[in-house]
């Protein structure tokens, strides 16, 4: 039985062992993508980008064990995790305490969690993430979660590959206005305040409403408080408008996650409804496209360059007798160097 | 004149011209760039590195005052600020109190200050920067602070690029392991603990120095204390190996500035001695060449598909007919796609 079919067949060693040739770019990984591929897009994807201390890796636990409890007909949904951020407890660089609270999650078969062992993962850690979660879906996973830091273009993008993103503040993180990053307000869906037993919480609040409403005076629901139930689709009109809410959670103690799934719900029914859910699988999928054929291009054309003539141009360029510019064409047109 | 030579000849309106066309990418930026290369290599590229809260821009700002004070024949030396981080006051994210601190260096001929407008500058962020940077080093700028959020493959790049890179942190910024990322901690020269009159900063000094020694036990110098003087090139032995040093400062004050001042100067000292100077030259300058080869190839094979046999393999994409992987393989090699 090939990888592939094994982690179709729910075995669960098979699963972490392809994870890993995913990871490392292996040919077996990519054939094992190749062929789970057809067995992917059915899970919701949800991104929880925010600051190391922000709390991020107790919502992220306390949502899984949300799913995990909300038994239909007496189990609950299956939870991958992916954790990208390099602070978290799921990677390893935890605090004690940290650990403790993820050890609600490690028995259970219905949870499944992997972190990237490096930021060296080879073709970048977003084309790592986009892998872990086709391999999740396709295993039958019906909510991964992803967890990143959520600054710097590589996060944006992996925030942009989720169906729904969650961006976490929490109060007392330097000054209210400084901790809150202008590209990442842009790409959230849903706005966390967590630790909100803590001083100074309606500073940060109101700081995250503010900045939206800055951003989007039409589409901020400004009489929303946390725990009055999620904002959602706009019943009023228009189905296409959006309007990021803001809660409150303090995730260690629980508080406020039910909230949030139902925040998380509630987005998911408005990407559906509004086309939004196509249009977003659409992108990330072309993304990727774009990425392999990027790779694809450069590793053809640097097979057909020699090891000598690429380090002469290289040396012109370090004692700039070349610009960049030059030397990139050298190296492209065949030229003299 | 050609822009280059107007930059050459000290004209500023030029200066701010050309980066605008340097961001953008235009075909005149980059002749411009080709232009001056000759003219670059001298700049001291010194990175400013920390999450937001932490009083980057307070620092760097207080290190460009120093650098002008630093009269040697009467003039102090020229610095230019590169400012990534959309949270900083540089870019205009900034709260009033920041703004007035910035007004110190407005009217100073000596210092040019420049933000990326935005986090979409064509080809990235660092091939920006690193545009931005070599403008600046042919314009004349002897020392080029380069200010970013410090997380994310993309704020790792463009530490990168420095010769010297400072990682900051603060006092009470969540718990304070967690505070610290892994992945800029490995690329650190000198660290710094700001707002050190805060509460906690003993703790947030003894994290570091633990993280130090966790990652090299033997190149942490255990005895070093702030004000005592910067760490530096080892005198007792291997003149290659540098130990990052912990110093504490309250940029908003000004305390602490004139030692990190000190802190650079040692470690260009021990980058120039080592001959690792020009090893970070090399491989950025190596870096730069394969972005741009990159680009062109990308353009070059997307100027051969047509929209419509692009557009087909997506669809296939879409509609999960083709992975991935088999999709990008059809747009390469000319299939039936």
């Amino acid at each position: 039985m090939s990888l592939a079919a094994s982690v179709l067949d729910g075995n669960r060693l098979a699963l972490a062992r392809l994870l890993t040739q995913v990871e490392s770019g292996s040919a077996e990984g990519m054939a094992a993508l190749n062929e789970l591929f057809a067995h992917t897009g059915q899970a919701h994807l949800i991104g929880v980008t925010g600051a190391p201390g922000t709390g991020k890796s107790s919502l992220v636990n306390q949502l899984a064990q949300h799913y995990r409890r909300q038994a239909g007909g007496g189990a609950g949904r299956r939870v991958g995790v992916i954790a990208v951020d390099p602070s978290s407890p799921f990677t390893g660089g935890a605090l004690l305490g940290d650990r403790v609270r993820m050890r609600d999650l490690a028995g259970d078969p219905g949870v499944f969690i992997r972190s990237m062992a490096s930021r060296g993962a080879l073709g970048g850690l977003a084309a790592a993430t986009s892998g872990f979660a086709q391999v999740l879906d396709a295993a039958g996973f019906e909510v991964i979660l992803i967890e990143t830091v959520g600054a710097g273009q590589d996060e944006v993008d992996i925030a942009r590959m989720a169906h729904t993103t969650i961006v976490i503040e929490a109060p007392g993180l330097g000054d209210d206005i400084q901790a809150i990053k202008a590209g990442i307000l842009e790409i959230a869906d849903i706005l966390v305040v967590n630790k909100a037993d803590r001083p100074g919480v309606e500073n940060t609040e109101r700081a995250l409403r503010n900045m939206l409403m800055l951003a989007e005076p039409a589409q901020v629901e400004l009489a929303h408080h946390a725990g009055e139930g999620a904002a959602g689709v706009d019943e009023g009109g228009d189905r296409r408008a959006w309007r990021p809410p803001v809660l409150c959670t303090v995730a260690t103690e629980g508080m406020g996650i039910a909230e949030v799934a139902e925040a998380i719900e509630a987005h998911r029914a408005y990407l559906q409804v509004s086309g939004e859910w196509q249009r977003r699988e659409q992108a990330r999928l072309e993304a990727e496209l774009r990425a392999l054929v990027q790779a694809s291009l450069v590793g053809r054309w640097r097979a057909t360059i020699s090891d000598e003539r690429y380090q002469g141009v290289l040396r012109g360029l370090v004692e700039r007798e070349l610009s960049p510019g030059e030397a990139a064409r050298r190296l492209l047109d065949g030229g003299s160097g």
